[in-house]
């Protein structure tokens, strides 16, 4: 969470990069799309459609399992891209990255294979009221079926963990931390490496959601400290059905599949087996070999453009978009400017007060302008925050500064029309 | 398992469904390939890697959540395609299929979601040797788990379920029966029309694993009478990462989901949450999007083609490779002529008497020819035929005869020449 310079990428750079995107070009309802729903799912560039087509059309095989040359292609490209991941975001060894279908298939991977077996009867589970549906559920479920209790951790004013007061409490029977990197919702940064000393200090695990920050920042697991880290491809500029759960080696050994099938069999007795090595031993079944192949091009895409570039560009818009926002009245916001100022991550939620979230997205769909309204999958911190529902408007690294201006004319265009019909 | 004329497709139809696999124009070694490893995977036509790219440079956006045309779009697409497979494999209602990244997730799932709440101590699981093990693992730990026994139903000579013996069992304790549908190693198809009329008599649930049947005949869930189908989009000449589990509707009720999390939730509490319906309730996080569209795809083009026409040419090749096969020298055949024409389902399973299968795979490969060889992921088969692993060729609708007879004079090549360097 160091400090990101605001630098918009060069005109040239940014026509580049939107040259590589398609879907880009096409209008909405007459109007130039302009796609503000990056958390929700990012889009594709050329490079990543064409390695799903390359390999359909030329490597197409089932991995591991095969002599002939079609099977050893896809398998050395399927582990090639286990490695390049690796590198990606700091892994020491390609061993500890297990291909999921997304963010929530790694952290439910992870409540039932890592944290079940260690969990006890009223063992306490820590967690924030930001978190994703697909990083609380689980956890309230575990926590149910175990008789062990869930916690929410104390935050201070800026929604960050208050690490000062979590430091002062009992750690007796607290087996786990579950976190969001950065929220989907307020783009609060939660500061995972303070966090984690702490957590390794008492022995506790500390498992992260990263989906909305492996595609804005760079990220080193390692550094971090983290024992488990989930992203999705598809929030990353890569295809959908595929992600990763990184996950220590340590923990190896103790972890256990969840799902049992295919190529993660080491012996198959009649009546009992037994299992391979990490990571092949959490990948049951044929996995999503296309699409882990093709990960690796959405990666090599971000790392090519530059992971540091984009976060400051995308930095720069964020700041554009809140400045925008806040000049607008009766416009609601529901992050202070200290909050952006801090975690310039693309992400702004916000409403108009006078007009229900879903009118306004229908009203900016009109004008070819793509936002979420919703709860984003944060339930709890919508009650944290006193609505049902917010707009969010959350930018990628193929967004630009003429986009923004366009989001504000239009945010004041609604402003005015429903101010005129409600007259 | 009625009885399948064989009819090979003209040679103007096959050129034309060639045309559209362009990975078969490729050469391997120098050879042109001949791909024979249909029932690890099968090739994608080009409308279905067109419907990815159409997807990724069109419509992609995340589906359920958004009020925005993009979204829309991907959800239509996505909705469209579920009702699309619901049609295609005769289930009443869309609610009854349920994307999964493949069989053995589809698998996994009825074994936490549905058997595992109705499976009581010493309750029994049947199933059969032949049984991938996908098929298998996730009962035999379930088994464990639940101090439940998994039991092997008596077969005949042919290797089909002996319905008249089991139909003499006690059937007290008996709570499913898990079996495939067709034998990824035999080929050999179950009388699951016949088995389901007695288990639903007895109140068992009948769980069938379709992978290597969908691809190759026409499929009526409905008429087949199954509590539950599963099969994968890769091996039906789709994307890999995507699967659907057919679920009947009377047990949408009573199953419960096993992974948490994104759409598939009501409301969220702090410390509990309530879900959707089916199929929503059991699709956690967000799903493989575009791998669920181009799936449809792939099934349009199987209806285009015709699924009974392609039985009809692939039974044809299967006679030709086993007839074949049997004129030569010290091959080895595992599936006796009665097998083979009653079930004449692209699979044939062999060894050369004196030449090690990964040795033989690799001779093949020499040649541009891709057969497997191992254990087909059926350990327990394997001990029953008192092999360590077997070669398989296995076709789809590309093949054709003149592949089959190249296929032959390369047998007899192989043999020759381990015959002569082994003197």
């Amino acid at each position: 969470m160091s400090f990101i310079p605001l630098r918009l990428f060069s005109q040239e750079k940014s026509q580049s990069i939107r040259a590589q995107f398609p879907i880009l070009e096409q209008s909405v309802n007459n109007e130039p799309l302009i796609y503000f729903d990056n958390a929700a799912t990012s889009q594709t560039p050329h490079s990543v459609v064409e390695a799903l087509a390359d390999y359909y059309h030329h490597d197409n095989a089932n991995i591991h399992r095969g002599v002939h040359t079609l099977a050893e292609q896809a398998t050395r490209a399927y582990e090639g891209s286990r490695q390049y991941i690796a590198d990606f975001i700091g892994a020491k060894d390609p061993s500890e990255v297990i291909f999921t279908s997304g963010t929530t298939d790694g952290i439910n991977f992870l409540a039932r294979g890592l944290v079940e077996d260690q969990l006890e009867t009223d063992d306490i589970i820590l967690t924030t009221p930001l978190e994703h549906h697909s990083n609380l559920v689980p956890w309230q479920e575990l926590c149910q079926r175990k008789g062990a209790k869930l916690e929410y951790m104390p935050l201070n004013e800026d929604f960050q963990v208050n690490l000062s007061m979590l430091k002062k409490r009992n750690t007796e029977n607290i087996r786990a931390i579950v976190i969001q990197h950065v929220s989907n919702v307020l783009g609060v940064e939660q500061p995972i490496q303070a966090l984690s000393e702490w957590a390794r200090d008492h022995d506790i695990l500390l498992i992260v959601d990263g989906a909305q920050a492996i595609p804005h920042q760079a990220i080193n697991v390692n550094d971090l400290g983290v024992d488990a880290y989930c992203f999705s491809g598809h929030k990353a500029y890569g295809p959908t059905g595929i992600g990763v759960c990184y996950l220590n080696e340590r923990h190896h050994q103790q972890a256990r599949p969840v799902q049992y099938g295919g190529e993660m069999i080491h012996f198959v007795g009649d009546y009992e087996s037994n299992y391979k090595d990490s990571p092949w031993k959490f990948e049951a079944g044929t996995p999503p070999i296309a699409q882990a192949i093709a990960l690796q091009t959405a990666l090599e895409y971000i790392n090519q453009t530059g992971v540091e570039a984009i976060a400051q560009h995308e930095a720069a818009l964020t700041q554009q978009l809140y400045q925008g926002l806040q000049k607008i009245d009766g416009i609601e916001l529901y992050q202070s400017p200290a909050i952006i100022a801090r975690n310039p991550h693309g992400i702004i939620s916000f409403n108009f007060t006078t007009i229900h979230p879903h009118d306004a997205a229908s009203a900016y769909d009109m004008e070819g302008i793509a936002v979420r309204a919703g709860h984003h999958c944060a339930q709890v911190l919508m009650r944290k925050l006193d609505v049902a529902a917010t707009l969010r408007a959350s930018v990628g690294m193929y967004n630009t500064a003429a986009e923004v201006e366009q989001f504000l004319l239009v945010t004041k265009k609604i402003k005015e029309f429903f101010d005129y019909v409600s007259i």
